[in-house]
């Protein structure tokens, strides 16, 4: 079987990509670390990187003279979990207060865990969690 | 600003579980960790989890009585990359093959890299790359 270590980047997709660029780095502080102009934004993550996306343009496929990058893109609220240590979500929460952002849902799994929620700017339901939710170290 | 350590959980939308079973399970040997029968099957991919969600069964809003997890659901071809070492791209591209799993892409980016592309039976774009592709350790 193959060995996968782990998930190196997850892909949400927004019409408006500097909305985006608000939110993942004005707000979050996610290095923005490519883009192509009407097309994507990408943020690194920790040791991960968040692909946003604007369907309209990642779903043509590629030009003939270009990487053959498949095509993708979606519609509709989509959804990730970026990795927070379990100390730190009390101030990650206070931090997406001060900055405007209105928090979801914020509950304790019953087995413990912590996991707060947000919606981007494109609807996105974006969750903050430490790796304990799934019994992962952190 | 929030320290954000990495993509703890990527998703992607799938109206057939079993065949994402399929797939994740009996083709990329993924460990199924959590199910919920005809809303969502989850995978773990080495330190993180990979959410497969059927988006009719997503998109409602949680139950009175169950923990307000929000709602959220696409339709279309989403994408994610799963991280597997330079040294073992090539044997899962023989796995994927004898799997009778069609390569969509296998190319390397101009910095060397290489990523491989394939489908998932709900037409999701799935990547197969190392952490090197954006210059992280793997």
């Amino acid at each position: 079987m193959p060995v996968i270590r782990g998930v190196l980047e997850a892909a949400l997709y927004a019409d408006d990509l500097d909305a985006a660029r608000r939110f993942y780095s004005g707000v979050l502080g996610l290095e923005e670390i490519a883009a192509q102009e009407g097309r994507h934004v990408f943020f690194r993550a920790g040791a991960a990187v968040l692909l946003i996306f604007r369907p309209e343009a990642s779903r043509r496929p590629p030009e003939p003279d270009a990487l053959p990058v498949p095509p993708h893109g979606a519609e509709g609220a989509g959804h990730a979990c970026l990795s927070v240590a379990e100390k730190d979500l009390a101030s990650l929460a206070e931090h997406l207060r001060a900055h405007g952002i209105e928090i979801e849902s914020d509950f304790h799994w019953p087995h413990g865990p912590r996991s707060i929620y947000v919606r981007d700017p494109a609807g996105n339901s974006v969750e903050f969690a430490s790796p304990s939710l799934w019994g992962l170290s952190e």
